[in-house]
């Protein structure tokens, strides 16, 4: 019988793994860095740089203006295949174009005006704070509240928890899929089903979630939902985020930001605002093609991966975290902050220590990169796409060793400064 | 005495052009294509290629989540660069982020929400399409109306024509520097000073004068602008765009997309959104760091040539225009839909001609690329930075035999689908 703890466990695991050739597909600019950050920032696909460099260099430069025949499909193409092939949505449901925090701007108010007179929008605590910004901005530009699901920062969100907060005042109720800290998974279909059994739209924030868990809106009947394609879609710094509308819900929403590429028809210039149809409406301004391409190749690998392997191999992975940090770090100080069971938490992990700061600093140093998150919490995100087991081990022994030398107290106790 | 008209006349002009070695540094994949688009997409810069290349493989494929430490700063470093060298602000007004469609809306209903009680927001009817679709959707959300002043299709807004619109009802005014059929240049100054008088505030959108007209923007006292790098700033298809606030504003306002980049401590990760000091309060979300890199480039060669020495080549380059239209395509059936005063215009011109669509067809299909607008206007755009001047001769020698032998008779009239 194996020792579960070995390397070379890890390394029976790697060649177990059904998608243990993807990480290959990756640029790896530094052999030895242990990348544990990948729901931060995904790694570079090796098919990107050339892709890019084509569509500058041939697109750009040799078409000019020409090329927007083909870009102005960038945001529906993009849109359709992360829709069908991540998170679960029909093709027209689902476009690529702003930031994650625009989108949720665009959703959240076009929900609320398609509830006039409810008074209430309900999300938690522990959401992710840009969504929480989004939403006290807008109750407070129209007296609405903004009233708070009970959520367990390791826990996450309970169905019963966000029962207690609905009622028929009710106008829509934002959360994550996967909480950004501790990786717990809420229930997205009862969540679904509760909200909509008080008349309330749901829009759910996939940024943790979206190529790691499947969401499957269509089958939950999810309203809305937004997220983010530089975390497991991999598509570069700031790429741009999704969003997902509902196709019975498309007409009778109208966000709040009428630009002319949602709006009827374009390169008419007519002289007032038409929506456009469908889920175009929901576009806004020239998106940023360069950024649109990166999304594009890393949703591509993704796709050709599978959703449900992805899912598979996102469990089996944190699982494996456990195991190490139950071993090892615990008897350091470390307890597990996320859910214990796979099946109730997104890729990612964390682990609450009193240093987890100086933690953190001390493992950047040494070529690990983990994440810090507040208030005492090292994150751990093994991106299912890109991350070896091997790597998940010896970053892990890393980890465990410095601790035990305590050498992350050499390093300052420092506010947070890390994305 | 050379005949003005003559091919040997735009060879002298190219080489007593002080800019004349700045269409080397940009790539010219076909040596033999006319563009005269530049006001639509501007062309790729030679350094873009490499700058893109490096950023893709270092700084995301080796640095990944750790080049964040550059990375945040570059919406603010763009935006000083093209504060203090393209468009007379100072720095610490100016940043680069979404689209200019969300920058035109994040600070006109931020200049809303600073003037309560009153109820007109002044535009003219000429105005952008995006521009005149965020102010529908504002007033419609706010019940107020959208007034529009005086302007001619040809020769723009005036002075006397924006002072009839305003009274002490009006909140703001929304105005395009260079308007983006005709060209016409708006007298900013004074247009500002006039509003002022009512006390109401001014953005400009300086999306089709900034890099070819000097702005003045903090000379004039000038409120707010937005306006896009994609054009005369060389940024790339869907770059993003910037915006302008006067720093003595800026703690006065308050935009209504309330997100992480805009809080003033992003990574405290703070339970209440408080807006950040100064400028980075109009950030949103995560800037699409590629596209962004190809800004910066762009802008870059436009700050070595210098704003007054582009704008001087632009008046050159449309009063060249102007006189070959005079000799060779009035008699054609063409007139100039522009201001002949170059003073009283930006870098690009119009013509109109019943066939306009037509001719912008068959033009593009011989290697002529200018553009079409409606309703039946031919767009000329030279950018100073990249048109040589025997570019213009020679398309306009295409435009005139072209016409001449009736061959854009052979193009369908079409509904206009150019960008």
């Amino acid at each position: 019988m194996t020792d579960i703890l070995s390397r070379s466990h890890a390394e029976a695991l790697d060649r177990d793994d059904p998608l243990g050739s993807f990480p290959d597909r990756f640029v790896a600019a530094d052999k030895d860095l242990l990348y544990l950050d990948g729901n931060s920032l995904g790694r570079l696909p090796r098919s990107t740089g050339d892709r890019l460099a084509r569509v500058v260099a041939e697109e750009w430069g040799g078409g000019l203006v020409r090329s927007w025949s083909s870009w102005i499909e960038l945001s529906r193409r993009v849109g359709d295949l992360i829709g069908t092939e991540v998170i679960g949505a029909a093709p027209g449901e689902v476009l690529v174009a702003d930031s994650t925090t625009v989108n949720l701007y665009k959703l959240a108010a076009a929900a609320l005006d398609a509830r006039p007179g409810r008074s209430v929008v309900v999300s938690s605590a522990d959401e992710f704070p840009t969504d929480r910004y989004v939403l006290q901005g807008l109750c407070a530009a129209r007296g609405l509240t903004l009233r708070d699901a009970a959520a367990d920062l390791d826990a996450g969100v309970s169905v019963a928890g966000v029962r207690d907060a609905l009622d028929e005042s009710v106008a829509l109720v934002v959360l994550s899929h996967v909480a950004y800290r501790s990786g717990a998974l809420a229930d997205l279909p009862a969540i679904t089903a509760a909200a909509h059994e008080v008349g309330a739209l749901v829009l759910w924030d996939l940024s943790h979630s979206g190529g790691s868990v499947p969401a499957g809106l269509s089958a939950a009947g999810a309203d809305l939902a937004v997220g983010c394609t530089y975390k497991y879609l991999n598509g570069g710094p700031g790429a741009p985020a999704y969003l997902y509308v509902r196709t019975g819900l498309q007409e009778e929403l109208r966000q709040p930001i009428w630009g002319w590429f949602g709006a009827a028809d374009q390169f008419a210039m007519g002289e007032r605002y038409v929506p456009a149809p469908g889920i175009d409406r929901f576009l806004v301004g020239t998106p940023p093609v360069l950024s649109l391409v990166g999304a594009e190749e890393g949703v591509r690998l993704l796709a050709e991966a599978g959703i449900d392997r992805l899912r598979a191999k996102g469990m089996a992975m944190t699982s494996y975290l456990v195991e190490l940090a139950d071993a090892w770090l615990a008897p350091l100080g470390f307890r597990l902050a996320s859910p214990r069971d796979p099946a109730r938490r997104g890729a990612h992990i964390s682990l609450e220590h009193p240093a987890a700061w100086q933690v953190c600093q001390a493992l950047l140093d040494r070529g690990v990169v983990p994440d810090y998150r507040t208030p005492d919490r090292l994150r751990l995100g093994p991106a299912p796409l890109t991350t070896r087991f091997i790597e998940v081990h010896d970053a892990m022994a890393t980890i465990r060793d410095l601790v035990a030398a305590g050498t992350h107290r050499d390093y300052p106790e420092e506010i947070a400064r890390v994305t």
